[in-house]
């Protein structure tokens, strides 16, 4: 075993087993880094196509200094197994979405003191190592479950390993990760499913009447089936647990629209209170936001134009939406910026010849 | 009462009773066109910000040949059945949420034939006069709810407010309407606040996994409150029996997460085909879609730069999705483009200097 590479603690060379797209992008990743990897699958071609990528050689490798699992959450159990036995210097991560479970079954296994569970919260509507990208993990949050018995140069070396590739540590163990992601990631994603399931069947002409609110809640339930459906039985007691929580509030919507305002009110501030912890796009600022309005014709540059005028007029834009509208060729572009800037911002693109209103 | 003004068979003047975000808008989407526009609230503040704004002249109007009522839902029936009473020439319309309940309790009253319920599937998260714009219905759908009582000159003139201000009419009886609202906005309005609610009192670091599908489902969560309670008590049949086929759905899941595989397969799969009619962005092409990454620095005039040099390309953008990163003063702009056109963009941007990957 050896170092990857110069200045670097990860341990090398590195096997990657599973080349779809998380494998193969954590392996296109460690390339541009210049770390030694192998690439294996238990599909030929997916391992081509890796290496056609430049994602790596083919694989396996006599003696990995570390191995990262990146097949489908049911097959990880048993290649962890596998790779601890079979390379007994190895350390071995994963990157499966559920942890705890996995956990334990692997903390009875030889060489279990060698494995670090982690999970970087990245991917794509698409999937294979085609859809792979060494920039996946960049910024990215990146969850390392290490337990009391994890070596520590096992945990440093996972920890290097989520450095190199550009992601974000967040350290927690196994239960409290498998509990966070059914609140922030397993349940929102069956509630946005049961909205869209409702959907099926609907009489012609419900439809028109949609517009961005539907498309945002059922966005993520466009989702491979499949990858899911072993996601949420692995995590199965806790998204369980979270989804018997939504049935009462349910419940009490329902009893709430029989009779009690109260109810409903009760459930709708919850409801609003909750999405102010949500982190990102306007969630981490203090200002006040607002969104101003542009028309613009659905035709190539007009957008680069609209966004070449926003940017001569200094402001900084913190969102963007694009409404493409009903039977016409136009679109409405929302941006979002600081409240104390929507006026000027207005100006600034009227005074160039924009539709622009707030 | 004559004609609003040349070439249209608007009835004049018009009188809207309700000065908030929709109500003033529709006035000055009319200013725009010449209509002669008066304006009465129970808020004379709310008039005086109005008018102050071009909306109208402040109202009431001795003989107003349309009267729009934009009031919140609850206030609608009485102010309708005033208007038909106290102006027995005027037509009149109401831009409510639910109809159906409300065409009945009109259809009693003196004058019902001169009323023909709207909607228009238009707002913002702002509310109020200064929010008002005069071209917030510009290709949005527009409801427009006759009866078979409905007198002919009143559903032409409600048809020609709808054009005048540029939405896309949508003809349906007031019953339909419920039922299609029920489900592409109601249903998944409550959906999104059930997955925010259960985030209040979430242990700390749980919302720093958190991702783009989080923020996705629950953003509608944050809707003002007071007016959903509304919405929801006005449609209170209606959605109460689409909630209770959810609870069917999600009876099956807690079962098929204790047991039943085929069960949570089953209504992942309904949800999955359910996206795939939802109009919109994507939703109307018949051309595969991809999504190119692009990193920009957090700074004024780097997207706009980035939009620009896309535009060079002469690719056309579909939609455009910002993610602030966590805890970088960087961003990811995800692109979404005809799946055809996704390496040459990448080329193009790469050949500029951008980090951009698909």
């Amino acid at each position: 075993m050896s170092e990857a590479s110069a200045g670097s603690v990860l341990p090398g060379p590195v096997l990657i087993v599973g080349c779809g797209l998380i494998g193969t992008s954590v392996a296109l990743a460690l390339r541009e880094h210049g770390v030694e990897v192998y690439l294996d699958d238990a599909r030929p071609a997916n391992v081509e196509v890796a290496v056609s990528r430049g994602a790596g050689r083919p694989g396996p490798v006599d003696n990995p200094g570390l191995v990262v699992v990146a097949v489908p959450p049911a097959a990880v159990p048993d290649v962890v197994g596998d790779a601890l036995t079979r390379w007994p210097n190895a350390i071995v991560t994963d990157l499966a979405s559920v942890k705890d479970d996995l956990g334990r079954r692997i903390a009875g296994l030889p060489g279990a003191p060698r494995y670090v569970g982690s999970h970087p919260m990245a991917g794509s509507e698409r999937s294979g190592p085609m859809a792979a990208s060494g920039r996946l993990f960049e910024g990215r949050a990146w969850a390392i479950t290490a337990s009391d018995s994890s070596e520590p140069r096992a945990v440093a070396a996972v920890r290097e390993l989520a450095t190199l590739v550009g992601a974000v540590i967040v350290d927690m163990d196994a239960g409290t990760h498998d509990e966070a992601v059914a609140l922030v990631s397993h349940l929102p994603h069956l509630l946005s499913v049961l909205a869209a399931a409702q959907l099926k069947g609907a009489p012609d002409g419900y439809l028109a009447l949609a517009g961005p609110g539907l498309r945002d809640v059922t966005r993520i339930a466009g989702s491979d089936t499949g990858l899911w459906l072993e996601i949420l039985q692995g995590n199965a007691v806790k998204v369980s647990a979270l989804l018997k929580d939504v049935r009462g509030d349910l419940d009490s919507l329902i009893a709430g629209l029989d009779s009690d305002a109260n109810a409903i009110a009760a459930v709708l501030r919850r409801g609003r209170e909750g999405t102010r912890l949500v982190p990102g796009r306007h969630g981490d600022k203090d200002v006040e936001m607002a969104t101003v309005f542009v028309q613009i014709p659905d035709q190539p540059g007009e957008l680069s134009r609209l966004m070449a005028h926003t940017g001569e007029s200094g402001i900084n834009i913190e969102d963007i939406r694009i409404d493409h509208e009903l039977g016409r060729p136009v679109g409405i572009v929302e941006v979002a910026i600081a409240a104390h800037n929507a006026e000027a911002l207005v100006e600034a693109l009227t005074s160039r010849g924009w539709s622009a209103y707030r």
